[in-house]
């Protein structure tokens, strides 16, 4: 019998013979990455790997600012790591009782530790899918980084398809609950650690070891509505000039696939049928004050010019009919973005939105290219469907990097450390529930993601659905499959057969009102994404988050923080009322202004044009003046409101607010002081554009 | 960036330098290892393979007999391999309209190339799970072989969770239709090539390469009936009686987990609470003529006397809180059936029911040993799951083999080269039209199954189900959750609470007829399987494989060959009528005995206690008077049917019935010849006990 080639990697130092056979143990070199976070080497890790790929360096002094405690957080003796032919397998400890969240989008799963029968724990896949309401850990962005209730945080630098085990293997023994990571191809692994001590704090900890969160423009925070698929220039211009007629707030437009000559696979060539002059409709466009967004995906059709020279940089299996585009090679990236460029760069097309960059890796009937897919940059099928949505936005972030520009789009795959990447996640399911579920989740990951609004089982639905995304990275009404916006017609096919809704005038101010909603927390939301950037706090995030020590908020997966002081909840179709639990301090309803004491449950009854939404007090809330888009010159109307007594200062942003100028200093901060009947303004920074924002009340909430 | 670590492996002999990165290519070694079979050697193989493990020696013998033309069916040139950091990937070439069977004992799919969409081929995913209705070619035998409707058999010699993708990747630069199998962690592969002329051909081929075809005792192919699980002596002894007094033909009584002191995980030590005198027990059923079938998982209690023992020799992870053996070693081996030994072989336990050796592969909640497990052999958990019902079936073999007895066993795992291990597949799935896709399915790769009868929707239910298992490797009543025969009373809770149908007693009289019909089938089939052993043809078998030229059986999964002369087409509950469709030659119907001409479809309205039943004419079926149960000495009053014109002849195959002297010359064969009014038997061979046959009757049909 050939010895088996099986190598364990043990804390402390020790040899061991288990089970018969000989294993060769070893210490893992254990190094110090910045304060507060540590990497275990574990034998010969694979080269590609998310690190590897970084979109943007760590940021060590947002990182040497955070408080720090010196030991790593978890017991080194209990971590170990097993190498097979078949791949590398780390144990970690647990605690009975430890909840872990995080290791991606997940939309069916909060507490990773959670099953029907408790808290004992299940496998999780991080697999990357487009089919994410499954209870397998599968998601848009699988991501090999999870927080524990105890207070530490996780990062295995993988990109592998890795199982995570959260506490329900036993392996022979070991008395102790175990967390059990399973990597298949590796032949070693670096695991990060980032020390708490709230799950918060290593969060924080990940995001500025991801580069910082993203600074998104300012007119990415607007609405963005996405036109029908199939429209040309003409009915683009008719339905965005209509929006602006029924002063719906919008400041992207998205344009589907109909602008590409042939789109599965895609050409990048204007269709000159729908658009028979591109410079034209974008003027047009412009002249109404909307930035433009462009569908596509990357798998290039034999009808595109860059074909013939693609093809060498491509990996070695088509879809549908197109090349794969290696972009881990500089040379697929130069040849993908000269074809961009003349489509789209060179137009100044502000951002794209990048489709079909997932997988179906339980699909009998996959249309993504095989696992078995050679690249010739290196990377396998595998390593690449975990990559290739982040090396895709890194690809298309080029020209505006090169630019100084920032942009603000959309994609359906990410993986790890994508804080720094201007792109929102959305997906082609549609249960509400779910979609609530993936706010509540992204911030465990340095994720951001859309609920999308498209069509609408009944008005209510579309209200609530509206409600929902309008606390979101972006608010989105994608219409790619209906051709008026559903608040004329909420179905589906009447819709496409322009049987509008009767009810459609109501319907149609009732959103204004919601949208407006949207624009009025802007300035407030610009400030939740520049401190993601500085500390790495999700704008977005879950309750457990800010109350680690609230045992009632562990398993609360339909409320999340937006921003630092307000808690959102939203209802759904068919509810008439809503329990909604708040944590510790004094809130206020944000449409009553009544108070609540913290610590309790509360059942709402809101009607279904008021999303429940509380707003903690002791904090200064600045609100706009809706505007209906952003322009260069913008300048928000705030008021001031004032939560509760004693209120903590709040800072706004203000910068030229679609450069990347801001992170050279080319920003102020406008710290907002409240003292009783006191007031202060007070700012600060090198920011000498335009001014974005007046205080133009104070007022007790 | 550092060099991938890819070659590739293809005909001819060819330096690649492909999509800019560099490639190893070389010729893979082609040994012809029997006429008509090629091994095509890639690389490094794994050396834990299904080859490595095999039941059996191949049965060159029986090779050598048959037809062989000489070159290998598939085009060299288009067989290629790549190998990477996470595997090995092989591309075979494909034909328009080829239709790919096999793949293990897959239950929803049956012409691998088939999608909704049509023939445009899928991903099948050869995972053992214990949930096989599903469309992903997971199975609980799932078997890397295939055969191809252009008449050629590929056997990929691996035991990890390959994919095989029938036709539906796109390879760039290669236009022609391709099979792309990926092999995960494997740095070679011996892919072996089976040949035809016809897909028969290329089974036999593969049947014989395992060691050729199991043989029964001749009682495993009488009914077996297991009881309720937690039946004591007592219960068992009194139903098994009644079951005498009913004069329900039975061989073998089931024993499920009651009898062991523990079970999840087991003991491996009798319940003497529930049995206080397992020698006592044993006598009165034997008494009684019954053989005794053992229910028993591997996954070994703390509470097992051999659990210290057996410790070092299994994997480094608890299943149930249990031991899991690696019986890839000879030490876990012989623990493991000393304390079997004690419980059940030295008692003369004639058989063992081998449970919960599959896998969840997809689950969230897995409850079996992670894929990263290690065992002391060198096998990986992925590489066990593979193989762990084979080994498992080995090992409980080891001791009939000592004494020279066959056994006939069940088991929920297998894979491949498993024609040669007397275990019959079932499952917990209970979908009738899927059971009987297991029958259509299992003669593709050395597979039994038996579609076990457990409780019924409807007494039509029971009637239909009951029928096709009589035409099944095993004819088993599975009665674990119930406490009365499903004849008493179909509705499980019903018949938990003692209420019984009123209509039982008809129930049961039917009951009784439709066993005592496979109690006459007992020669026939035996002459079936005889031939399986000696030649490798299924004795159970889909259409697609007697008639590989008629395009109307290409996607026939629900009708199959019972040995050479009868084609069942099962009916299920609900249905009145079903179309069958008959192949070339004429036929007669089995109750009617009303003949039909072949290559066309006729609607039968067979009645509730009739399963449409199709007798081949030019072909004679012995059928014999049913017998209650076979003992030592059962000699079978046969009728011979003469169907039809200048029927063939038909050999019945005569021996002891229980020993191994069969394989040694201790078998007589029995060759019945009818011509005109004339007819012969003519035996030949070295057994000389009692005589097992004696033929009445001579009948036209």
């Amino acid at each position: 019998m050939r010895l088996p080639r099986w190598f364990s990697f043990v804390f402390p130092l020790c040899a061991l013979a288990v089970h018969g056979a000989e294993y060769r143990s070893t210490t893992p070199r254990v190094d110090s990455v910045a304060p507060g976070i540590w990497r275990i080497h574990f034998g010969n890790p694979e080269l590609f790997t998310p690190t590897h790929f970084r979109s943007a360096p760590m940021d060590t002094a947002g990182l040497e600012k955070m408080p720090f405690s010196r030991p790593m957080p978890l017991d080194q003796a209990q971590i170990s790591c097993r190498i097979s032919d078949r791949g590398c397998s780390v144990l970690l400890p647990m605690t009975p009782g430890e909840s872990i969240y995080g290791l991606g989008l997940n939309t069916e799963l909060f507490d990773m530790t959670q099953t029907a029968k408790g808290q004992t724990g299940r496998r999780l896949f991080l697999k990357p899918t487009d089919s994410p309401e499954n209870d397998l850990g599968e998601s848009h962005a699988p991501v090999p980084f999870f927080v524990s209730s105890d207070g530490y945080g996780i990062f295995v630098d993988t990109a592998r398809f890795a199982s995570f085990y959260t506490g329900d293997v036993t392996p022979v023994g070991r008395g102790s609950k175990t967390m059990l990571v399973d990597v298949p191809a590796a032949k070693g692994l670096d695991v990060y650690v980032f020390a708490g001590p709230t799950m918060l704090d290593a969060v924080e900890r990940y995001n500025l070891f991801s580069g910082g969160g993203v600074v998104p423009p300012l007119w990415g925070l607007g609405v963005q509505y996405r036109g029908y698929g199939k429209f040309g220039a003409d009915e683009s211009l008719a339905l965005a000039a209509h929006l602006r007629a029924e002063r719906i707030p919008c400041d992207v437009w998205g344009v589907e696939p109909g602008w590409q000559s042939a789109s599965y696979s895609c050409s990048f060539v204007w269709d000159t049928s729908r658009f028979p002059d591109p410079h034209g409709f974008l003027a047009k466009m412009r002249d109404m004050g909307y930035r433009l967004n462009f569908w596509e995906h990357a798998f290039t059709s034999p009808s595109s010019p860059m074909y013939r020279e693609l093809q060498p940089w491509s990996g070695n299996y088509l879809v549908w009919g197109g090349l794969v585009p290696d972009f881990a090679t500089p040379q697929a990236r130069t040849i993908f973005l000269r074809q961009n460029d003349v489509s789209l760069f060179n137009r100044q097309v502000e951002a794209v939105k990048l489709d079909e960059c997932d997988y179906q890796p339980e699909s009998p009937t996959p249309w993504s290219f095989p696992l078995a897919t050679a690249f010739p940059s290196g990377l396998d099928g595998e390593q690449m469907h975990s990559l290739f949505g982040v090396l895709y936005q890194q690809t298309m972030l080029e020209p505006y990097r090169e630019k100084g520009l920032r942009t603000w789009g959309l994609v359906r795959n990410s993986q790890a450390l994508a804080a720094p990447l201007p792109y929102v996640l959305y997906s082609d399911s549609y249960d509400h529930r779910s979609y609530v579920r993936g706010l509540v989740n992204e911030g465990f990951g340095g994720l951001l993601w859309t609920p999308e609004v498209r069509d609408a089982a009944s008005i209510e639905d579309l209200y609530r659905r509206i409600e929902t995304v309008v606390f979101s990275s972006d608010a989105v009404i994608n219409s790619w499959f209906i051709k008026n916006p559903a608040w004329d017609q909420v179905d589906r096919d009447k819709n496409n057969r322009g049987e509008l809704m009767p009810e459609r005038e109501t319907v149609t101010d009732t959103v204004r009102k919601l949208l407006q909603l949207r624009m009025s927390f802007i300035p407030y939301l610009y400030t939740a994404f520049n401190e993601y950037h500085s500390t790495g706090k999700p704008p977005i995030r879950a309750l457990v988050l800010d109350w680690p020590d609230d045992p009632n908020v562990r398993e609360i997966d339909d409320e999340f923080m937006f921003g630092d002081s307000v808690l959102v909840a939203p209802m759904f179709a068919g509810q008439s009322s809503r329990n909604v639990y708040l944590p510790a301090g004094d809130w206020f309803d944000f449409w009553t202004h009544a108070k609540f004491g913290g610590g309790t449950t509360v059942e709402v009854t809101n009607g279904i044009t008021q999303i429940p939404l509380f707003v903690r007090s002791g904090t200064l809330l600045p609100l706009a003046e809706p505007v209906e888009h952003i322009k260069p010159d913008t300048c928000f109307n705030i008021t001031v409101n004032i939560v509760g007594n004693k209120p903590g200062d709040f800072t706004l942003y203000e910068d030229d607010g679609t450069t990347s100028d801001y992170a050279q200093g080319g920003q102020n901060q406008i710290q907002l002081h409240a003292n009783g009947a006191s007031h202060s303004v007070l700012g600060s920074g090198d920011y000498h554009g335009p001014p974005r924002f007046k205080i133009t009340a104070w007022k007790q909430f």
